[in-house]
C-alpha cells in the first residue's frame, strides 16, 4: 500500500462501557487504585500515578459491558490525517471527531474499525495531569502506574500481525507451531515488549487491557486486598511469571467480567535491529514460566467490541486454537 | 496420664532418605541453597543460613525414598529422659541413642514411634554452627534462613490433635466442618503459627518440610530459577497465599518426590491465651487466600516414613476427606 | 535476691504524653498505619495489624511530651504480683492498680519505678482485638504489623543489663569495647533479637519505640510517603541495615519529638542455649551494616519520662560515650 | 549548525580503564554480576542480563584509572557518517575506526572529543549477545540488568545542555537556582528518565556509571552484600530514594574509584511533548527524597578522562557550585 502509516507513539487509552458505573468505580478505583482526573454523570476518566496524559482508562456507563474503543497516540497532528488516509484506503468504516466532540481531554482524532474489526482510534492532542509520580500519599491498592498494552482476541494471527506490522510495529515475541505457523504475537512501538498483544480465538473480542506496577509485591498485594474482601472471585489467573514477555502478572476480572492484567517489568526493546523471540507452543513455559496450569476461562472467555455506531460487532471462530494444545500442567483438551 | 511430657522447644530436623545424594545435592543445595554443614560419603548435613545449630535437614542415601525420622529439640537434657518414659508408657517402640551412635552433631536422643505411627526423635545436645545470618555473600538460590515446620499426613486429625496436645503444643488455627468435624489443625511450641501440621490422608506419611525464607521477592526467584533452567516440573503448587497462617508459599517436589514448601511471614503466637483461629472447610480461602485451585497431587501424594528398624510404615486410610469438598475453584470431586 | 521474678510474656505497650493529640493521630494513625482500637476525648489506643491483644501504644493529650510508661505483660495473674513483690522487695516506687484504675483493656496491673529510673507496668489480663491479620484492606501507610521493642538511653549499661537479667531476659547482643566494657546490649523474653535495648546515654530517657513491618519495600514506602507530603524532616536516620539485629530500618521522629523505629526481619532466638552474639565497638558496621554514618541527634536527643505520679524524672549523664568512638564514617567526635 | 546530527538510540557502553583487572573482576563481576561476554589477556567485556548486545562495560587494563570513552549507539550506519560530519564541522577531533580497528564486537565506528571535553563513540553495528533474560540461575549479585545512563561532571552545565540538545536529546528534569540559572539536567534519547546527565563540577571528569536492575530489594542485596564481606567501603551513598528521577539508588566505588550507582524504577518519558520538570536547587529532596544529606565525596570526587590518543585531559573549575548551596541536612558549606 503506498499510504504512509500515521507514526504510532504508543497505546495510550481504552473506552469500556460498563453497566453499573459505582461497581466499576470500586474495582478500578477503590482496589487497583486509579486516579479519578475527570468525571461527570455516565463516565470515570482514569489514570495511573505514572501518566502525564488525562486518561489512560474510559468507563462509560453502558446497557451492555463491551469495549467502544481502543486508541493509539500519534506523533504529530498530521499523523492523525495519515490515520484517516490509510484506513479510507483500505476501505474501512472511518470517522473523523473533531476536539470536542470525541472523549474528553482529547484533541482531534479519528475512529476506525480496523481490519481485524476492532473499533481503534487514533490522536495527537490530550490534555495534561498533574504529576503524581511522587505523590506515594495518593497511591493505593493495585498502585498502578500507567496503562502498559493491548490484548485482543482475534481469529486470523497472521492477519493481525500484517496489519500492526503495516502500521510499523515491531514484534518482540510470539507463539508459534512447529511449522512456524502462528499462534500468538506480542508486538510494540513505544520500548516495551509491547503495545499490543493476539491471542488466538472467536474476534474482535478484548482480551485483556494491562496495567503496569513498578514491582512483584503490588502485585501480591492487590491478590492479597481482593482475599481480604472475600472478592477472591475477581483473581481469574496467578500471580505468576510469563514466559512470554517475562513479566509477573495477576488477571483480574471486573463486576462487568472486563479482564485486566496487572503487570510488571518486562524488558527494553528499542534498539533498530530488535529481534524476535520465538516460543514453541509445547513449552508448557510460555505462558507460565513456572509450568502451571492456564485456566480454562483464561483462554475461552472476552469482552465484546461495538462498532462505531455501538452496535455490537459479530465474532468470527478462530482457525487455531492454542487451547487445545496438550502441554504439561497447561493441556486443557 | 500422670507421666509428664518433655518440654519441646521446636521443630528441629528432619532426616530424609533419597534414592540419589547427587540430585538431591542439586536440588536442596544448589537450588534451594542450604548450607552444607558436613557431608560424608552417604549422607549431608544441612542447614538454613539463620540456624545456629548443627543441621536441620539430614539426607541420607537409602534404597527408597522415605522418612527416617523427624527431629524436636527438647529444653533439658532431663526432658530427653521425660521423653522416653513418655512413651515407653504410651506402649510405644522406644529406642535410646547415645551421643556418637544417632546423627552427626545430636547429642542424648530417644526415638519413638509415636501413637500415629510416625518415627520421631527428641534430643537436647546439638553443636553449634557459624554464624551465617548476614553472610549475604553465601545466600543463593531459595535463600533459605531455617527450617519452619512439618507438615504428616495422618488419618485420624482428632488423635493427632490429643497427642500433641499432650506434648504442650498450642494450635493456632484449625480447618473444621459444619459440625466442627477436624480437617487440619496447625500446632506450636515456638512463637510461630506451627511447628507441626496435619492433613488428613493415608498415613502415617509426611507431606511436606517447611522451609523460611525472609521476604516474599525469594519465594518467587525460588520458582523463577527452576523456570530457568526448564526443571518446572519441580514446582508443585503456587506460588500463592495461604489462607491458613497468612504465609506466602510455593511448593517444590524434590528429585524423589519428597515435597518442601518454601514458606515466609507468618505471624506471633507466643502469648499465653493465643487463640485459635477456625477456618470452615467451605471457605475457599482457606488453602489459598486468592481462591486458587488446589492441585490433586498436593492432597494426594506424600513421602512413607520408616519405623525404628528402617522397615517402611504401612499405611491406614483417612477417615475424613477434606479435597473431597467441593468449593468454588478448589474442588477436586 | 531471693523474690522470683515474674515470667515476663514480651513488651506489651508503650504510653505517650503528646502535647497535640491530632498531629499525634496524623502521624501514628494516617502515616504509619496503627489501627484505633479505641479513642476518648484525651486518648488513642492503637495496635498493629498483627496484634490481637487491645493496644500497643497508648497516646494522651500532656503538657509535655514524655514517656507514661512501658508495660509487660506477664504470663499470669500470679506474676502480677510476684512483680509487685520483686520490686517492693527492691526498694522502689510501686503502685498496684486494679482493673478499671489504669489503661483501657487492660485488667489488674502493677507500676513500678525500676532501679533504672523507668516507669514500668506489668500486667497480664488484657482485652482483645478483633483479628486484622487478613484484612489487607486495612493496611495503610507504614503497615505497622505489632510493636516489637523498646530501646532506653541509661547511663549504666551494666547496671541496665544486670536488672533485665535479674527480670530472666536472654541477651542477643551487645556492643562491647576491647576490654569488653558493655556500649549497648539487646534483652528479649518473646524469641526475637529484642524485646528491650540500651542505648548508652543521659537517662533514664526513652530513645525508641521499634515497631513491625513484614517486608523491606513496606520500610521504603514509610520514607517514602513523608517525602510525598514534604514532611521529610520526621526522616531521622535510615533507611538502613543494623548490624546488630540485622534488621532493616528506619527511625522517624513525631511531631512531639517521640522516636520510632520501623523495623523488619530480625531472627529466633528461641533455643535455651542461644549465644550472645558480641559486636566491637570500633566495628564500622555495629550500627550500620553498611556503614553509613549514625547521624548526631540519634546519639543525643531521646524522651523525658515520668514518675508515678506523672512529674518528670531528673536525668543522670553517661559514664561510656558511643558516639565518642572514631570509627569509619561513624564518627561523631 | 546545517549538518544533521546523527539518530542516537541510547547510550550503549563506556569503556574504563582500571590498574588491577582482577580487583576490577571481583568488584563488577562477582559483586555486581555483570556477565562476561568475552575476555582477553588486559580486558573484559561485560554485560547485564537483560542487554541483547555484546557489551554495555569494558574494563581494560591501564597505568592510571581513567575513563577511555562513552559510547552511543545510532540508528543506521549512515549516522556514524553524519556524527563524523557534526564533531568535525564543530572543529572537534575526530577518529575513524572500521570494524576490527576499535572495541571488539563493535563495527564502523567514530571517537570523537566532544565540545564538553568527552571522548565519545557513536557506533551502529554491534553484536549480539545470548537472550539471558531468563537465565535466573546465572543473576548473581546485584542482578544488574543493563546499563542505564552515563553522569559526567562539567563545569559548564548550560553548554551541556546545549550540546546535547542539538543532538536530539530531550530533557526530563533539572535542578535551577532561583533565578532558573542550572544546576543539573538530566537528558535522554531512550524512553527513560536519561541516557546522560550533568553534575556541574570541575571537568570534564565521569561521575558515574547507572546500571539499572528490576527491583528494590536488588539495590539492598547489594549493599548487604558488601557489607557481609565487611567491603563496606565500597558504599559510598545510600541506598536512597532521589527526588530527581524517582529512582531508588545505591552509589559505589569500584576499587579504582569508579563510582557506580545501581539504580531501579524510574518513569516512562517517550511522548512526544515530555514536559521537563524542575527541581529547584533549595529543595532538599532534589538529590534524596527523603532529605538525606549527600556526602561530600559524591559531589567532589570523579574519575579522569581520556582523549583520543589516551592521554589525561586537563580539568577547568565549576561555574556553579551545588554542594555549596545550604539546604537542610544536605548543605556542604
Amino acid at each position: 500500500m503506498s499510504t504512509p502509516a500515521p507514526d504510532v507513539v504508543r497505546s495510550a487509552y481504552a473506552q469500556l462501557a460498563v453497566t453499573d458505573l459505582a461497581k466499576a468505580r470500586w474495582f478500578w478505583v477503590d482496589m487497583l487504585g486509579f486516579h479519578v482526573q475527570y468525571e461527570n454523570a455516565d463516565s470515570l476518566y482514569l489514570r495511573g500515578t505514572d501518566e502525564l496524559t488525562h486518561h489512560s482508562l474510559v468507563l462509560r456507563k453502558g446497557d451492555i459491558a463491551a469495549l467502544d474503543h481502543l486508541s493509539y497516540r500519534v506523533r504529530t497532528t498530521e499523523d492523525v490525517d495519515k490515520a484517516e488516509k490509510f484506513f479510507t484506503e483500505l476501505g474501512r468504516p472511518v470517522k473523523r471527531l473533531k476536539k470536542g466532540e470525541g472523549t474528553v481531554g482529547v484533541g482531534d482524532a479519528v475512529r476506525v474499525v480496523d481490519p481485524l474489526g476492532f473499533p481503534v482510534e487514533f490522536f495527537h492532542e490530550i490534555e495534561r495531569g498533574e504529576r503524581l509520580i511522587q505523590r506515594y500519599d495518593l497511591h493505593r491498592g493495585a498502585q498502578i502506574a500507567r496503562l502498559d498494552h493491548f490484548n485482543i482476541c482475534t481469529p486470523d494471527i497472521p492477519a493481525a500481525y500484517a496489519h500492526y506490522r503495516s502500521l510499523g510495529f515491531g514484534c518482540s515475541e510470539t507463539i508459534e507451531g512447529d511449522e512456524h505457523e502462528l499462534y500468538a504475537a506480542w508486538m510494540y512501538r513505544k520500548q516495551t515488549v509491547h503495545d499490543v498483544a493476539f491471542t488466538g480465538g472467536a474476534g474482535p473480542r478484548l482480551h485483556h487491557l494491562g496495567v503496569a506496577t513498578h514491582e512483584s509485591h503490588q502485585v501480591l498485594r492487590t491478590a492479597d486486598i481482593f482475599g481480604a474482601l472475600h472478592e477472591e472471585k475477581h483473581i481469574e489467573r496467578g500471580p505468576g511469571r510469563h514466559g512470554v514477555s517475562n513479566a509477573f502478572y495477576v488477571y483480574l476480572r471486573d463486576p462487568d467480567g472486563h479482564r485486566v492484567e496487572i503487570y510488571t517489568s518486562d524488558y527494553y526493546t528499542g534498539d533498530p535491529d530488535h529481534e524476535t523471540y520465538r516460543w514453541n507452543v509445547h513449552d508448557d513455559r510460555r505462558r507460565d514460566f513456572w509450568g502451571n496450569a492456564v485456566i480454562e476461562s483464561w483462554y475461552k472467555e472476552a469482552t465484546p467490541v461495538l462498532d462505531l455506531d455501538g452496535r455490537q460487532q459479530p465474532v468470527s471462530s478462530s482457525l487455531l486454537d492454542e487451547s487445545a494444545v496438550q502441554v504439561g500442567a497447561d493441556g486443557l483438551g
